[in-house]
């Protein structure tokens, strides 16, 4: 546990070099499926590229077709980045190597530290002050290693689904970061950069916060934060940072018992809920309560122009949906829009008289979503659209299918026309979402539940951001944190 | 609108007839995809067995190779059952025709009644006094039919996955009970009976639970509810019902505006939402919030024993998933308990020493998480266990393949051994948790992303009602309503 207030006036931070290291040693690599040493060396060997990898294991031999070198002194070429899954004992001894090799980074993989208090906190600043005497920046330790998705560089354990993207993330958890990964994947985002923070006994979250700040390529900085070690700083970087790009974190240790937990983890010290509450309001970051969460509102910042205000147009394909839907939106301080005379002439002229006649939209039955949404765009009382069921269901089709064999020739010809018709209307979905600046979020229910995820229009849908939430409670949320991210802009 | 407040000393309604109708017509019967007479005929075909049903449609002809008789009073049998799927405006006439049958039983898809107010709700009145003249009972207007898995006598538009269980529903929102259907199935929850209540002009959502209340394969009660036609009835039938069988409702209609679209969605008057609350806790009726949560619930009431106390052992696979998992049982007022000195010695004897030595249990990388189970099971002072992450993992080798294509050959040997020695761990735990009598939560994340659902183990833990919820907070709030419903019935 190492807390200092560093001065925010030092020169830029670099660190180009651990996100696109040209040559890497794995300490600890292994052969054995299970070991961290054998995923993180399979994962580097996997996106090799013009990278050197070298092997390192005190057994020697070979490692998964690579000479395995004894020790790191014996690498014959320069090593820039050093990976290491080392025992805690040994790691000390591996950090003088490095300082030996003139590494620039170390992501230390190895656990045993000031996590787990007492000797471990001595050993931690024993490697750290090794690495500093060095010039070596540490990733970790306790950590669960760092990525670019664009250069290739990555030193996770597992091999997991990810495709470059405009979403960057600094996690003080490594199997929470991991989780995220999971589930930003599968909602359609891909990343930047990320990083698993560890016990931060050098490099901070602050530190990777300044450096995603400046990256070109990160739109939005997801964080999971169980505690700040300079949380002056934190503020100054976030409200430069939040000017040009939403920072969305998860606090954990919110409860008494969850900050002791934080204490084991990572050594970390979880601030007075109240205060980092406060402040983070103050420097426009938004906060959000669990990981689910964190991808929902990353999301709804990929795709979504930003609202001019907190008047929403809803439109639920089912009355009950509306019902639940128009409580999940005033739950959150969202406002149901009264529309304008002639919003409600056009959607006389598409649905029959038994429509809702209001906000909700209930078309009562009919099945063309579309239709609805146009008007509702158009309308300047409405600042942002939502839009429960309906969407990606292919008309309905996709449902009934198929209730009766006699007919499945027939029904394949519906559903094709059907399909090509959904991906038209998405298509202008998007060009008028785009042409009125005004969000548009999609809510699945009981149709989204049988849609196909691998169906043409949800794959068009992922493509521009839009994947459908899996409720509209997740839906409204993550509006709502639009909104709020819009209102600290003045935009809203 | 029909609000009436019916005595509670009638005989008992029996509603036998209606959930497994001898014989049955479907009137507005249609040959054509996309219409909701040609979804309901085409189901209730597919479970046909030795029920009579008839098509009715007035231009003749034939249905889905069905004679279709142009009006029901041409059905040469006698009809118990009349599933009504025509236009508001020619429902009178047939109800007229159903009188004339002696049909015991109506249900009527038909919207346009009093959900859209003025001349709607004098042609439902006009509808509902011919069925009273008859001795007809109605389901609906404005429904979206009902069923009776065992009978096999389904009446839905769409053809949804639902397998027989215990899981009986009343929903006042027919979309909204599509949508619950879809997802119960998903987590591998049954159903026994289920009905989409619509405008309630005859049947109202109390029949419905008293006929639940009686029905012995119904052990879980879920209703959708805007609003209650005869609230003190409902009430002192949830008083009695609780005693035997959890009752859990989504309320929804919670905002001003959500009552309002409640009102002209099904016409039902949703009460203060204060007064609502604190009635249902005074007689156990579990109240959620929104239908994941009604899904949730229900599989935690389906598979798990009541908890005799708020105590929760917390086993993390990750410590950052611990911190995130602490601070959700905490705000949901569950406890943190504390392990007996016998339980700690039993986890250091399975663990290494960088094991957190407390609650949460995060075995600091340990990758098994049964041994880490059975203590906590032991402990007296631990009344629920929860666990994040590690089951259903086979290992942890799942998320590691294919890493390196050399070793495939002995991974696939791996995966084989940890999926069986997995199962047998599963087949303990559940032998552990009934004969503690303690709930065991299981809550996925990462891994739990990339688990194969189709996998054996997670096939397993469905058969067990075990599936694991997708998030800690999801697993802490079904928890939570154990715990609520345990301290009603004076376990806890």
């Amino acid at each position: 546990m190492i807390v200092s207030e560093k001065q925010s006036a030092s020169p830029a931070l670099d660190l180009d070099g651990l996100f696109d290291a040209s040559s890497v040693a794995v300490i600890g690599a292994s052969g054995k499926p299970g070991k961290w040493g054998f995923g993180i060396l399979s994962i580097i060997l996997m996106k090799k590229g013009e990278r050197k990898v070298y092997a390192v294991n005190k057994r020697g031999g070979e490692v998964l077709g690579l000479k395995a070198y004894q020790s790191l002194r014996e690498v014959p070429e320069p090593v820039d980045c050093a990976v290491i899954a080392t025992a805690a004992e040994d790691t000390a001894a591996v950090m003088e190597d490095c300082v030996h090799k003139a590494v620039k980074f170390a992501v230390l993989f190895s656990g045993g530290f000031s996590e787990v208090g007492g000797e471990g906190v001595r050993a931690e600043r024993e490697v750290a002050e090794i690495a500093r005497r060095g010039g070596i920046r540490i990733v970790g330790p306790n950590c669960m290693g760092h990525f670019d998705a664009y250069s290739g560089f990555f030193t996770l354990p597992y091999k997991l689904p990810v495709n470059a993207g405009e979403v960057s993330v600094i996690t003080q958890s490594g199997n929470s970061g991991i989780g995220m990964l999971a589930m930003l994947h599968k909602v359609g985002l891909g990343i930047s950069k990320y990083v698993s923070s560890g016990n931060e006994a050098d490099l901070h979250f602050e530190d990777y916060l300044e450096y995603f700040g400046r990256d070109a390529r990160t739109k939005i900085v997801l964080g999971y934060l169980e505690g700040l070690r300079e949380g002056r700083r934190f503020l100054e970087l976030a409200s430069t940072i939040t000017r040009d790009k939403p920072i969305v974190i998860l606090k954990a240790g919110r409860s008494g018992e969850g900050a002791q937990a934080a204490r084991s983890h990572t050594g970390a010290l979880a601030g007075t809920e109240a205060v980092t509450a406060a402040a983070f309001r103050q420097v426009g970051v938004i906060r959000v309560g669990e990981i689910n969460d964190l991808v929902d509102t990353a999301l709804a910042f990929a795709g979504q122009p930003l609202p001019r205000g907190r008047r929403v147009g809803l439109l639920s394909m089912g009355g009950g949906l509306g019902v639940i839907s128009t409580d999940a939106l005033r739950s959150h301080g969202l406002e149901m829009a009264r529309f304008s005379e002639k919003t409600i002439e056009k959607l006389d002229s598409v649905l029959s008289n038994r429509w809702s006649r209001g906000n909700p939209v209930d078309p009562a039955g009919d099945p063309r979503p579309y239709p609805c949404i146009w008007p509702l765009l158009e309308d300047e009382n409405v600042d942002a659209v939502m839009v429960v069921g309906g969407i990606g269901v292919v008309g309905g089709l996709a449902t009934l299918l198929p209730v009766h064999p006699s007919l499945e020739g027939e029904y394949a010809g519906l559903m094709q026309d059907a399909e090509r018709e959904e991906l038209a209307n998405f298509d202008r979905l998007i060009e008028m979402r785009d042409k009125y600046r005004k969000p548009v979020v999609i809510a699945r229910t009981v149709s989204g539940v049988m849609v196909e995820e691998t169906s043409k229009v949800f794959e068009k849908m992922q493509q521009h951001f839009m994947t459908p939430y899996t409720s509209p409670e997740r839906a409204t949320r993550a509006l709502a944190r639009l909104v709020e991210y819009s209102e600290y802009l003045g935009i809203a």
